[in-house]
């Protein structure tokens, strides 16, 4: 077995980051501090920079390239936030980007990769493997290929926002967390360990998708279907090496949550707070939010991870 | 003529709000520096506690208050963000709090008046007078009648906001505040005067309503009819006496900005930094688009002063 990576590797990406990732805001809230009868940190990763935790471990990734790597650049298969953030954080560090990308990817998504300067490969996802598509780019042009979480140095970099909000508020008693491949959820486990050792630790996923839950029952990385909700940024199918194994040794337990709760969050969140927040990024505040009565006079981190929705789509989703 | 307030008013309004109001962030966004082509710095009000810097204003007024006017109480007349910053502040200070408000305020803002603990006069605005019914009220019941900017105490607490962001960031070489009656842009002014006293001061109102600026012209107190604008928060018809003697003596100049630039720039930052503004919060950033080219090379900061906008109007606003 590969040695996992340590807490010693989320502080070295923090100093990594420092200067390009910005220290994203912990909010506070008296309203949500009554309803949960706690005291609650929100760490808004929503305001990071391209919208998204992601741009913390694609940024520490690359920057650990040597010159060779970095003149042959980086190849990265992703629809979401992982493209943007290899995308930008590669054009911060000079080194070419290719992104694979779906045909029927939002024109948006598109848009903000090339604008990051990215170059985009389109595939047909009905048709082709967008896995071997991307393996093929790299072995012919000798590109490295950066993974959206399966990746020591990308969940080690997406490790430093927990680190960031320890270092801000101390301690904590109960930390929830967005899961989707577990790259946010195993990175701030190693922060969690190493800063707030007491502190119960939650991964948050969505209902219609919870590979996790059942991989931590099974003991085992259980593959699922593409799930059907709302978060598409934790729509992945199963979890991954690395982050399995962190996560069955450091995790409390994966909590689920609906759709129409996640709504509930971003209204929440909109109205009270004046943020936005994707779908996604709602998974932690939504757990905790059912786990109101069990939370009585704790301390309580929540981590909003992105906030990369649509306005028309986040307009549509609260009209109803 | 009345000693103006000064700088040492605001210093004290900031000893008096701390641990009561946020600090609120002062977020930057690499689009927006290379749109304006410079440094820019943006003060999040919308983030204050409930939802505008107004909130500085009023707890600074009614920490003031002596033994009898506390026990008496406190009475405001508006429908909108002073009314709920006084009942917040009252509530947190154990006074009591009267809010008058018209019949058809929005029930929204009814319910969070009341929510703040406030007690709601209603009048009717096409046949009664809110500020007779204000002085009524105080008299017969020796309550204490803060208005929402004509006020010493109010516009010394409004003034904290850009107190911190000099504290953050240091000196500016220009600062644009939204401008209704004038107490955060005459608050903000003796700030600037004493932290930063080489920046250019903007005050920016509503095209349609744009008495701020022909007062300066005309170098007296103008007043208008009540503007049709969807910056509801600067719907004034006229400046105060103090906050007029202090604008007239610091600020630069009054800028104008559009309802459609003001949609634009809510757009812009729910987009691109995930923040809800309310129209009249985007009076600032409005004003320093249209001024792009004169602002290359410079340090600028822009007050974002609010976000309490519906969620259903901000939808709707932004759909067009």
């Amino acid at each position: 077995m590969t040695s996992l990576p340590t807490y010693e590797d989320v502080a070295a990406a923090a100093a990594r980051i420092q200067g390009h990732a910005h220290r994203t805001p912990v909010m506070t809230s008296r309203t949500l501090d009554e309803e949960l009868g706690a005291q609650v940190f929100l760490k808004c990763e929503n305001l990071q920079r391209m919208g998204a935790f992601k741009f913390r471990g694609a940024f520490n990734a690359l920057s650990r390239f040597d010159a060779a790597q970095r003149r042959a650049g980086v190849v990265a298969f992703s629809s979401g936030n992982h493209a943007q953030a290899i995308a930008l954080a590669a054009r911060l560090l000079g080194i070419p980007a290719t992104i694979v990308m779906p045909h029927d990817a939002p024109a948006a998504k598109v848009q903000a990769t090339l604008g990051y300067g990215g170059q985009v490969v389109r595939y047909d996802r009905y048709t082709e493997d967008r896995e071997q598509i991307g393996r093929d780019l790299a072995q012919r042009h000798g590109l490295t290929l950066i993974p959206p979480y399966d990746h020591a140095d990308v969940l080690a970099g997406q490790g430093t926002a927990a680190r960031e909000l320890f270092e801000e508020v101390g301690p904590l008693d109960a930390l929830f967390v967005p899961l989707g491949g577990g790259g946010l959820l195993s990175g701030t486990a190693l922060a969690t360990r190493a800063l707030s050792p007491g502190c119960e630790l939650y991964g948050v996923e969505p209902e219609a998708g919870n590979d996790g839950q059942q991989s931590l029952s099974e003991g085992r990385i259980v593959h699922i279907d593409t799930p059907q909700t709302i978060a598409d940024g934790a729509q992945t199918q199963h979890l991954g090496h690395l982050t399995f194994a962190i996560i069955r040794r450091d995790v409390q337990a994966i909590l689920t949550a609906s759709d129409a709760e996640l709504v509930d969050c971003m209204g929440f969140l909109a109205t009270r707070m004046k943020l936005i927040v994707e779908p996604t990024g709602c998974l932690g505040l939504a757990a905790a939010r059912q786990r109101a009565g069990q939370l009585r006079g704790r301390r309580v981190g929540i981590v909003l991870s992105g906030g990369n929705v649509d306005l028309q789509r986040f307009c549509s989703l609260l009209a109803h």
